[in-house]
């Protein structure tokens, strides 16, 4: 096994000395000329001035009659002056003034008289109600600048000065290699050990953003023949290339080397978490970048490196991130060796911005789609303590961030499912979830970092759920609890119970899937371990956590564990069996400051619609009010 | 010729009858299966559910060897556990993980030994170094509810849940119906008469950033029979029909009628301005909007209506425009009668934003090009006072607003040179320039509204040009004369001269056209008319007057007037005989405070650089440095 090692550049360098090189390079956008009626959102390569006058001729306008002015002069309420067919010549808004004449007079001004004349009381200047030559825009002025995004109205002004083609950049081609042996296009049903290609999927949507045609190569084995015959090719099409994965430093990582071969590569290895692995190289001209095969690195990668590179085509200063400064919700560690890149979720709550971080692994595409803003951690930062004021770039519109109804605490889908009943009916503002567990839910509500969360905490001594717990951590009072739902946690196993568990005593015997510490799933884990005598030693798994109650089918369902506990809904979709241990009563911890909040209203109105009772009826498990515990 | 009239609906009214009788009219877009990879941008129908794990195996989080972590139990450093082949097997990130194994240990951990064997000196736990099963998402978990605006990272997440086709909301086809007798397609050469149609472009640029399909049909000539078979064909293909031009109640305007004989006209005519003559319609479910053919009344009416439509199809609420606060440079008057649109342009000097009215005609396509935002000044205000703070609808970026240099002041397109020029060295600022004369320039820089701005004031009783202006209205300082350059002011005429002006006396014999009044150029002319001798009141044209050269130069041009004051450059871009009369200096009055500032130093530089000169000589009229009077 062959080891290499990445560089760990800082950013800035890593971006300077790539950057300069392309500049040497003479990488920049060639021009190409087009219908201006194509040309919107196009950049002009050049100064552009109108070819004619807009109006090109003196045009009429109103509805009305053409006259001389001179003719009119001097009438009055008491001296009218006599229009006689000869004087006059009708025309509609926009026509052209006969010879002759030098302003309008509008329709509603004329007393018609016998034989087609008519009266006027009152005298017209020179050139009024007339639209001259040039009121717009004058031949020979300048109507954009070189490097004018062209919007609709500068489309219009272009044509309306007779500029029918418009010299603009040409946009740059960015070819996309997917590579890998196990890679294979998006199925529904892949076998074990294929990875589906979703990273150029992903690539095409941010390089069509910043303005970029997108051509995406079919995938490339990790075969070094293969790999060099696909980077020619792309190089003969595109004016940048993107290698995706393969870009580390292992046993089947050619990326550095390919592009060596053709080229150079000015960096390997960049001081950023996630996102390390990228080689940046120019072969051609062209720059080749390699990006990680880790979703979350590699977008990281483009959004800081390859954006860039599309700006320095176009010539464009690199637009600033759009930043919001907020609370943040939980701490964060980091570490030295590099920048880090922490997805958060965003949503206001009273005064202030609450921060919350995602889950940080590389392969968690899913953060990203959670996510806001990103937060940037600075190398020389160890961390960030909860509580503390950060700025965060923003992923979302940041109006967005004032109509966010904050929703933490234990996982149950039914969250999702109102959701997405409150998107159906429009409500004028969304859910942001996160499950961190009961316990989390008390610590939000407590720090005012959430409008409400889910709860499902039972008192080992009374059997009763919830109240306990908010009595003791809201001692003087702050958040009320709201009535959920009545839900049946048991223990999930495969189909047909090969392990034969009949009661929760067996757990002892098999391979468990645990849940996090803090969630009402594990208390109710550990009450059942105490009652029936068993240490947490003895259970096998206690330490595999799983966040929520999908996480632990699926586990159950590969194999990974024989049982868990949850709840039957997530047993359904994985068609595991389910063997019922308890029913618990699944509430909302309000924190009564938004009692009445609009969307709060909303939330819970959505959850008592017949609509949202008959989705949980098909998901199962879940109880009718009247035999809900409480 | 026929009278009919319009109604004056307030906006809001006008708004709630169209609105809500299409949604009467079931009027909601339909939904549609497309492939997930080409979903980017698209809206979810319905909630979607990953369809299998991600991981949906058990994978190798990174390069090293599969093991059973229960054979590794007891490693240390002093108590090495050595593996044989059979106890593991190598594997790579994204490799699954064999049956039998439960971890990964990483390469670097292992210490190698003969026959393949290896030692290691910690143990792994069960399942570290692995992706587990839907580490990422798992089976049946909402990746996105309804209404989701797709982004890069939803469609990765979505395929990597397996989502290969995804059901989104149709996008609604948009007819765009041209019609006018006079209405021509783009052309750089149209005949008098012939009005150039650029409507649908500025329509379809606007509609495609709201989502929509547009289809532009055929240009429909002012005929019921042909308007209605193309409205007939338009609502076979569309989802909405707009009809450009003949909204209003002129003899030509068929719009109405022609909505009427195919379905229901709601509105007639909005208390708007510009913009007042829409149709709001119905036909077939749906809907039918006539705009008005003036570009900026037909901008007003699609901002203001036709992309609530759009919204109202996809079933998502209207985006609220983002605003700005700053202050109005310019009185402005409006009428009870309407809510007026006034575009203006924006820019942030010192700490305040300054806020500039553009011109307000209809007609002028112009002020839209130039336009950073809209300010809607309500129907119950008669107007708002320069100095006063106004809220603007922005309409660009905003942080364009703290990169502008503003310039104002006298016209010389040597403004526009500039900022070609900067533009083109990638200046990190753009400039804004308006035309309000010498005189406008003086109270912009006293009033802090410019950051600098084009002034030549001759001084009548010394000849000197600028210096006793800047005395006399900064008598503390504040402003300074920054030289700019020297140039020739003459008179310009029709090739050969048809009416044989010897010489400024020969102004009275002829049709003059002016400059406004503020304007050097206009001061000038005056200083001119007295040294002949000569009263404004003999003078034919004195009143017609213009902003610009060009402006001067086209009437002339057109024949509208056989003579004007201007410059050599606005005379050589109509092909006029220029005749000189004097030469004079056109400085820059640069507000102290922003001497210093970095736009400003680079605005000069750019004016001083050897490309501004040699594009000064290309335009002709301009002095050389050492011929220029001071």
């Amino acid at each position: 096994m062959k080891h290499r090692y990445l560089d760990n550049l800082p950013l800035p360098q890593a971006k300077a000395r790539f950057f300069q090189h392309l500049r040497d390079c003479g990488f920049a956008s060639k021009t190409e000329t087009v219908s201006t009626v194509n040309a919107c959102g196009r950049i002009t390569a050049k100064a552009v001035y109108a070819a004619i006058c807009a109006p090109h001729y003196n045009a009429s306008a109103m509805d009305g009659v053409a006259v001389r002015a001179a003719a009119t002069f001097g009438a009055s309420e008491k001296t009218p002056v006599t229009l006689t067919p000869a004087d006059y010549t009708v025309v509609d808004t926009g026509d052209p003034l006969p010879d002759g004449t030098d302003a309008v007079i509008m329709v509603e001004d004329l007393i018609d008289l016998p034989n087609g004349c008519c009266n006027i009381l009152s005298a017209v200047r020179p050139w009024q109600n007339v639209r001259q030559v040039g009121e717009d825009i004058c031949m020979g002025d300048m109507i954009a600048p070189c490097g004018t995004v062209l919007t609709p109205a500068l489309c219009g002004a272009l044509l309306a000065g007779g500029v029918t083609e418009t010299e603009v950049l040409r946009r740059p081609t960015v070819g996309i290699i997917p590579t890998g042996d196990e890679i294979v296009a998006p199925t529904a049903d892949p076998a074990r050990g294929d990875i589906i290609e979703f990273n150029s999927t992903v690539f095409r949507g941010m390089l069509e953003r910043w303005d970029a045609h997108v051509q995406v190569f079919p995938i490339t084995k990790d075969n070094k023949t293969l790999l060099r015959a696909a980077l020619e090719e792309a190089l003969r099409q595109c004016d940048i290339v993107l290698i995706s994965a393969g870009s580390s430093a292992g046993r089947d990582d050619y990326t550095a080397d390919l592009i060596r071969a053709l080229g150079t590569v000015l960096v390997h290895g960049i001081a950023i978490k996630p996102g390390k692995p990228a080689v940046l190289g120019e072969a051609q001209g062209k720059p080749v970048i390699g990006l990680p095969g880790y979703p979350v690195s590699a977008i990281v990668v483009m959004d800081e490196i390859v954006r860039e590179t599309v700006d320095l085509y176009f010539g464009r200063a690199p637009k600033a991130p759009q930043t919001v400064d907020g609370v943040l919700a939980k701490q964060i560690v980091s570490s030295l060796k590099y920048t880090e890149y922490v997805r958060v979720s965003l949503g206001k709550i009273g005064e202030k911005v609450s921060v919350s971080p995602l889950p940080r692994g590389a392969g968690v595409i899913s953060s990203f789609t959670k996510a806001d803003g990103m937060l940037v951690v600075d190398q020389n930062c160890e961390g960030i303590a909860a509580g503390e004021r950060v700025r965060v770039r923003l992923l979302c519109e940041p109006e967005l961030i004032d109509k966010t109804l904050i929703v933490t605490g234990s996982h149950d889908p039914l969250i999702d499912e109102v959701r997405d009943l409150l998107q159906q009916t429009g409500a004028p503002f969304r859910v942001n979830s996160t499950h961190v567990g009961s316990m989390g839910a008390i610590y939000a509500i407590k720090s005012g970092l959430a409008h409400l969360g889910g709860i499902h905490l039972l008192d080992t001594e009374t059997g009763v759920y919830n109240e306990s717990y908010v009595k003791k951590h809201f001692p003087d009072g702050g958040a009320v609890i709201v009535r959920g739902v009545g839900r049946v946690q048991g223990l999930m196993v495969k189909k047909g119970n090969p392990c034969g568990i009949q009661s929760f005593a067996d757990v002892a015997r098999v391979r468990y899937v645990n849940r996090q510490r803090g969630a009402g799933t594990r208390i109710l884990c550990d009450y059942l371990l105490s009652k029936n005598g068993i240490s947490p030693n003895d259970v096998d798994g206690y330490e595999n956590e799983e966040f929520t109650h999908t996480g632990v089918a699926a586990l159950i369902a590969a194999g990974n564990a024989d049982t868990g506990l949850g709840i039957l809904s997530a047993a359904k979709i994985y068609d595991l069996d389910f063997i019922p241990v308890c029913t618990e009563t699944y509430d909302f911890l309000v924190d009564v400051r938004y009692l009445e909040d609009p969307m709060v209203r909303a939330f819970f109105a959505a959850l008592r619609s017949d609509a949202c009772r008959a989705r949980l009826e098909k998901m199962g498990g879940y109880l009718p009010e009247e035999e809900t515990p409480c």
